[in-house]
């Protein structure tokens, strides 16, 4: 079960609200890079997890609990960012305006554009769990596979694309405190990028995880094609050479080579459509 | 551009059709652990693909193409399992055809029920672009991030979900054909899982390509938490020792330690409502 | 605007209510080839429709009324089809309710299971707009593109799927009271699959609408390759002839032909990833 | 079954069509808050209904018969909003075109922008079933439980929302036709969480409904924690006092408290992994 | 910020596991009625909350944190209850499995039915943040409006909904430590649904807070139709009286009276397509 | 199966690099008139084809194999578009980055907001699978019912809102070297029209193929309601007449009428609430 302190994690300070900014912060909250995504991921792998020991069950409870902090303190961001922010529009047309905002200082239409409006009318400027395009994040992008390696991956992709999206939007400000929100946040997804990929060390590394899942007896898979890199170009020109062309597999348990991609199979040929199922009788043959 | 070939990559056959596994060939289509997802994740990853050489793209839409493939060999799958499926019922109620099944050894409704009615609804007997719950694939899970190193850890994580589903759905079946369609599909990816990380150790290993985007200076990060496990038991205990609790970083650049997570912020106060922003007066203060 | 009365368009009568088959009705209900779909496409189709005349606006009208009527009808049907459905199980376990159900003639938990449990949670038994598999109807299935032949052409889908999926559930069941409903609107469906084709008859048929927009200036359209069937075979094999292949065209503007597919262009080279913009530093370059 | 009449239910007018508002009025038709959600949701619980007596079912055919209006005159509103809007681009390059703005009194571009393209590319200027965003509806939000007030709730939920839309969208126009169509709207709104909540008046108010299902004997539920407030403050500081922590029930059935939130359960074992469920041989132990 | 206890807020304990009732509790977990939903939109309510005291904003903190604690009982139970699920089948063929089923006391493929495939494939016997349809939760459902009293209908709608959901769920198993759990969860619910109505009185009432928002002024509403109950039948034929066709209105504001609703408006024509404008030429006139 | 080959069908080439038409391209990628869709509309049609022949399977396949080379097209167009686009802010303020603008000729804030971001945040400045709303294509779009003349419609429906949307997207730029890719593949579309309806034609046109699906007898449908246009105005006045009023039907299989629509049904009156079904007490009775 859970507590809360209503004190933040890490400070929030915004210097010049910006309206634009708040949006663009929104993809770091329900982005699929974002941190509801992280938080719910790291929740799901660890109720469900099953193993002997109750030991990573327990530090993915540590981490998801951390993330719900990260998501607190980007919605805060939000709120901050649309301090300020017009709820009210002056100018009759948007010609006028633009040509007002540039002669006045000031753009009232521009800054509700910024914010493409969802911020001022659906949720009285403050943010909400979607994505910077105002699409709403679903949780079919939780991953929580029953495999802990495949598991751990799916976590190094969710903060490497975590890490990217914040160094973006760390480059893209300069307001100083959301600057210093992101030094902090970014370290945080350098530590669990290493964070995932240690449980990967622990477990064996490539060697001791390789193939995904290790449970399935490699001899049930076929093994004339498990390290062949296929070639599809239509000319049969060779595809570039790579550390995945050649040489000892990364689970020491094959060899690397490359085959050219050709048909085994035959051209399928189901059967007609039968008379009631719905398809034209000329399918029905 | 692209070419086809009328015939299968792999012969796909199968003895006993049975419409319930029909369904759950589904999973692997349009599931999120499918193969849809992988090929578009790795047509728009050589797409977008932003480097010195064009390597990396020239390899992603070898194994893109291999992928659409890999589709069609499911899709015949399934509709393969759905022949002789019923399209209709002959029996007036429930009850009645339970017991009808029991006793006759056939029962039409118990088979339709087991398709869950979409493949005789929706497609004629054939397979769609949806999950095993009829779920239909969403292209957010097209993961493609400019990141060459993230790139990999999603495709890591796409191949390794995807083998974890292979073999479930390896073992959900008896029918020989299917399992020597599963057979040779696994084996893929166990390749492509290998493929992916081989690229990761091409660019330099953990040491090369962490943290991931290794191109924003580190020094920009907080460096009092980049290497610290935060623990957030309510009551202080310690989390469980492990790779990631003590020792050096996986990329060499940090050491490991353990954090007792406690408030650095503030109780965020957002200014009270505007009086035109469609609150209620008791908030505007 | 908009009038209703309180009794439906057609009799609606379940003589044997079947959970199984209201589940089915919601293909109609809430699927892409069902009622809101069609009600709400030609709505959106009317009241944007911008001509020199109010006639077809006027007639979406008529047709679009009609159909809320249908989701009605339907809604009333899978709520009959619920009627005296289980909402409690007595039985401790599965395997014991299955025996119990063939020994004794009844079987809630079965029945439970054959509506998907949804109308039980959810409903309070009663329909949603969802499909067959609980699938919400979102509406970007709500065709309008502003050219009215387009949507003609998107109409006609619409009642063709639709009807097709009408006769399916005719198939499915043996209850006379559903068998009378749907032989009232697989009727409807005939009549609004002409009533389509008939505008485009209007507009000139063939010659007269296509290409699709015809106020596009054919001569901008590159003219050697858009009266062309492209044959993509890898190994250059011709395709099928047919109707598409030779003769004149569709349109009486052109002449079909074959055209092997060669690529035209050449191999895209992409800028290298910026320094700030969160690739690796490899891509730099 | 219902009727039409060409004519709109109340003027809809446009002084100075503006494709910004276009955009921003789409939250109405399409958004969570919108009438595409109150009429659907009022005509699944009509539809859906369950009583001795039809009166429900009757007056919320009347309401949600009205709402189809609503659509139909937002849907005009956004329509007239467009006449006019550019369809074309005359400039080359962005910067030149906000220049050639300001200079010229007239940026093609800019109000392209402003509509963020989809009423551009996708409906020839004219309204579709979208958010403000783009996102289309969902029809996961119609909420129709079988519970009569519990919908109702649902139905305050919506107009009440609805309504803080509707006075947010009058705040961001100066058009007078488009004030004068939001002052019958915002009225309308105010009537409907009238309706909803006098619905729950006549069932007999707090007492009478709650809690809701009050079907379900309250002794079958756990009267220990069942009028308790349960603070979750790491640090067990109290929570704020409020009508909520101390005093009778709303429902006159309990009396409230404060209980600071203790685990009463324990850490949850769950077997390991299964030999054959795709896991890792680590979690199979 | 947050903390945890790896410990659960109360036990959760299964005697025979059903793995048709795991699907079931998954409803509750990710529904719309569930405890995803009022977990996320207590938690953005707190952290959006706007007004002159950080009162609310800490009592939302309390209970969206004591969700999370749910959401963790839910997924323990859905484990549980598919600890010893089939993950393999013996028999060939659909048919023959279920006459085995009768005769042997035993059904794997019927049992992996039961549970929709999704928990055998997708999580290796666990929970996953999808309702019991195996649609995944989507944040859209996450209703904070900015206005304090529509998210607090917004909030009892979600706990009436979701006291209703409980309820259901409790009739539908007879395992004692389930009903354990569902009792304790249904008693949360029905402490919840007082505290959010709790906030309305404390706020003054219907009077106090209607129309929502209470911050615009009325004389901008259209008076002549703010307290009308329009009615629309076709044949002018009266609506059914009740509480909400005469007398005071809930907030002592104004009248209830029925109105026959009439067009106000006239038929809107809207400017023929432009030429550009991708229509076709008949539209362009 | 598949090969490629890495040039491109047809020359790519952008003179003027422009964020905000790269944007605009994404509609003609992931928007429901875009190429994923046909693409795999093309390739589940021809994957789960039944009829005596595999010629259409075959047909479909070079169709759409062609397809996926017209979203790499676009896609390329897509990241050519955006080199150069910014992926830092200068200037700290909105008001202040619209006036250095106009007065020094750039706006890099301005060209970001052009973007809407998501170019920039989550993909290094390449295409994505969503449309320009941002919103992701989602595969429910992909039409594939099992009845080759229903398809047939889906695919000209599909190729003609694409048409439409390409047009516009000409319109939309001056770029020469969009316009010519434009011109390209506005004349695919205007073949894929023609091929479609020349499949209807080589079916035996509107009296072989109507009403579809033809293997139904239409001595099941109401005979009596079959070509009839319902008119549902309120008044009883007339519906416009026009070629679907009277006449032989499309089909040659009917005669075209008016009939008012009334209702033949009653009012549905279905059973109370049971008494454990979660309703309320009021509704049991």
């Amino acid at each position: 079960m859970y507590y809360h302190d209503k004190r933040l994690q890490y400070p929030v300070k915004v210097e010049s609200p910006d309206p634009v900014y708040a949006r663009m912060l929104q993809q770091a909250i329900g982005g699929i890079e974002g941190e509801i995504r992280v938080a719910f991921q790291y929740f799901f792998q660890a109720w469900g997890n099953r193993a002997p020991t109750t030991k990573y069950r327990d530090m993915l409870l540590h981490t998801a609990t951390e993330e719900i902090g990260h998501i607190e303190m980007l919605a805060t961001a939000v709120a901050m960012n649309l301090e300020n922010a017009p709820t009210k529009v002056q100018e009759a047309g948007a010609a006028d305006a633009i040509v007002g905002a540039v002669m006045g200082g000031e753009n009232p239409r521009h800054m509700v554009e910024g914010m493409l409006h969802r911020h001022l009318l659906s949720t009285g400027m403050a943010a909400f769990p979607a994505n910077c395009d105002g699409v709403p994040f679903d949780m079919s992008h939780i991953y929580a596979s029953g495999n802990i390696a495949a598991d751990m991956y799916c976590n190094v992709a969710a903060e490497s694309t975590g890490r990217v999206l914040a160094t973006r939007l760390y480059n893209a400000t300069n307001d100083p405190g959301m600057r210093d929100m992101w030094s902090f946040l970014i370290a945080r997804d350098t530590m669990h990028q290493q964070q995932w990929l240690a449980v990967i060390e622990e477990l064996g590394g490539d060697a001791g995880t390789l193939p995904i899942p290790n449970s399935f007896p490699q001899e049930k898979e076929n093994q004339k094609f498990n390290y062949n890199f296929f070639a599809t170009a239509a000319d049969g020109s060779p595809p570039p050479a790579g550390r995945w062309t050649e040489g000892a597999a990364m689970d020491g348990k094959g060899q690397f080579s490359v085959v050219q991609n050709q048909p085994m199979g035959e051209e399928p040929v189901l059967g007609p459509a039968r008379p009631d199922s719905g398809a034209e009788t000329q399918q029905i043959g």
